[in-house]
């Protein structure tokens, strides 16, 4: 496919994404950023600052594997952590940051790592194949230093090589997949397993 | 009506319930499966992980009532729980498996049976003509070994003939009724009467 | 304006309220009833049993001031509950059964009376000028006893003339409004104020 | 631009604004009043006791800047609480008075002041480069006298200049931006805020 045409289906991707996860609350205000893989020297990414809800085509702007703007436009401060996951899995192409409300109030709550166990919806995290795994979630402290942050995620992905997503304390969380699809999936799976996390505190804490 | 028809309205039967149910959140990622008789011979049913929000006909098979593909594709993995509840409840023509949040928070805190009383709501579920009824609710423990799960719920259908429905733990709920429209009443009840219950323990339970 | 164009026009107003409602889900299942005055002699009503979200023509039929069916159909079971408002209430000409989650919740956790104070949208109650006011919202027991009920509801308007709206335990709320749009504000009001109370309890109480 | 296509525009902004708000449940019934500059003698506001969900052009009204209206219309009844924005911020050009759960939970929760610290979202707000910033959203008494009130937020600018927005008890909450994007984007953002804090009292006071 030729890169504008992977270009244009990327950007029609992520601005569906946008408004879907809009709708549910999980991108307000300026919140959150995605990017895709277009070819081996682009990536698609949301431009710095706008609404994840209502994307323009020219809301989506392209970087190189560095986060370089290849396009003059200023991409979202967080590149790093998105070109960080490209660069530690091949097999990612789409990288979902939303600011999700049980994330965020998890993350704020917890600290260093949430365990997910006894969940028939971790199946729904690309490589689970039963309820019975328990897949671990860590939690990082939020940093506006993003190479500082990028590392202690780097060092957390060396010894757990298999990790599904990352939540950032007050600051929602990463995920990502092979398709389009494959990272809303994750989106919504783990969102939703962050919400009974939270109503589990929520009853059992007094 | 001809097979063929009849199919086709199952398909677009279920495709909606899905789209429906996604909408309020009771299918995240690729949870839940739902089902329906097409004839004496033939039972429709998703596909294993589809996502229910966005059901294409093609995401929708045959199977028979031993639950063997009858088109190659590989139905639920869950299966065998929607022939049972065809087995033993020969009016239940469709079967809704929501994985709803507060189904799943709900049968994830308590164990072995919820009891519903004194709720207006109980008589939108089928046979039920008062609030004065006494439902219970029985919360299996999840397993990926689906007969032996099969079996422990046609135990309970055995003591309890009149059963409406039924948790998993951490998997959400199964319920089924004559037409959609019944099974997708019974869907709606049950996850207002489970969020009711979980205000409840939050409320009364420090 | 012809009996038969106000009837219809009754039937839209009815219909887009419960497609309203439902979105909200606040008429979960078959749960709730509507109606509002046609004439001097004829009030269209729910019929008995139908989905509230969903609603046709002809699931609304037409009862005189007595709760008798004038065409036919089956009204809901709660009839009388709805007559006597009209009786008690000759300002109302639309009354709103909603069984929505927090009057649900509140209507079984507290007894006798809600007092509504401190609250700016005590102002969106017909006659109600200042926060300043106490709003009382008594909570009546369940009862299949429609008549017995309604003559609980007769005792309570005897003594607290100016009634914005009544409680239900495990069975949601009626109100009523000049137009549907003074009716839908009321159910709006209320939802979102018995959702208040619901927060504090759930904030204060251990 | 001329005023009558600047009053236009404002007009449609505002309603949009309202019926996204109302989407969302944030103007329930007829709370709330929104407002846009429309020329330097011209201010947009919504009429009193209209729904901001249902806006039509006819519910956006014309005031001068000493809040005296211009057209003959009765505007919203806080309206010098609008027009104080406007000569204290020069730079804000719409006002949004939502009345929100989260909002009119914790200002009837708290006093004083609601400190917001260690969040992302901070940075939605105009003017806030990073998490650590400390953000003060004040909690005024609810109060029908509003040239009292206005007396009362007037008094708290003067001593903190930088205010993003306020909270009345029991009743929503104001705030304001140069574009009507930049004022909704603050409402997302605040409301999200809003709505973790009450989750954190909820799991932390018992």
């Amino acid at each position: 496919m030729h890169l504008n045409q992977m270009f244009n289906l990327r950007i029609e991707e992520l601005m569906n994404a946008g408004r879907e996860l809009h709708a549910q609350g999980w991108v307000p205000a300026t919140s959150g950023n995605f990017s895709a893989r277009v070819d081996e020297r682009t990536i698609a990414i949301t431009v710095s600052g706008r609404h994840k809800g209502r994307l323009n085509p020219q809301d989506i702007m392209c970087i190189d594997y560095q986060g370089q703007s290849l396009d003059g436009k200023k991409p979202s401060a967080e590149t790093a952590l998105h070109t960080q996951i490209y660069s530690h899995f091949p097999k990612a192409n789409v990288v979902l940051h939303p600011h999700s409300p049980a994330a965020t109030a998890i993350s704020r709550r917890l600290h260093g790592r949430l365990i997910l166990e006894n969940y028939e919806l971790l199946k729904a995290l690309s490589g689970i194949k039963t309820h019975e795994a328990r897949v671990g979630i860590p939690i990082f402290q939020n940093d506006q230093n993003i190479p500082r942050l990028a590392e202690e995620v780097a060092a957390y992905i060396k010894e757990y090589p298999d990790l599904k997503g990352y939540l950032i304390a007050g600051h929602g969380f990463y995920t990502w997949g092979e398709t389009i699809e494959d990272a809303l999936r994750h989106v919504e799976a783990l969102e939703f397993l962050f919400e009974q996390e939270l109503l589990s505190l929520r009853i059992s804490h007094p």
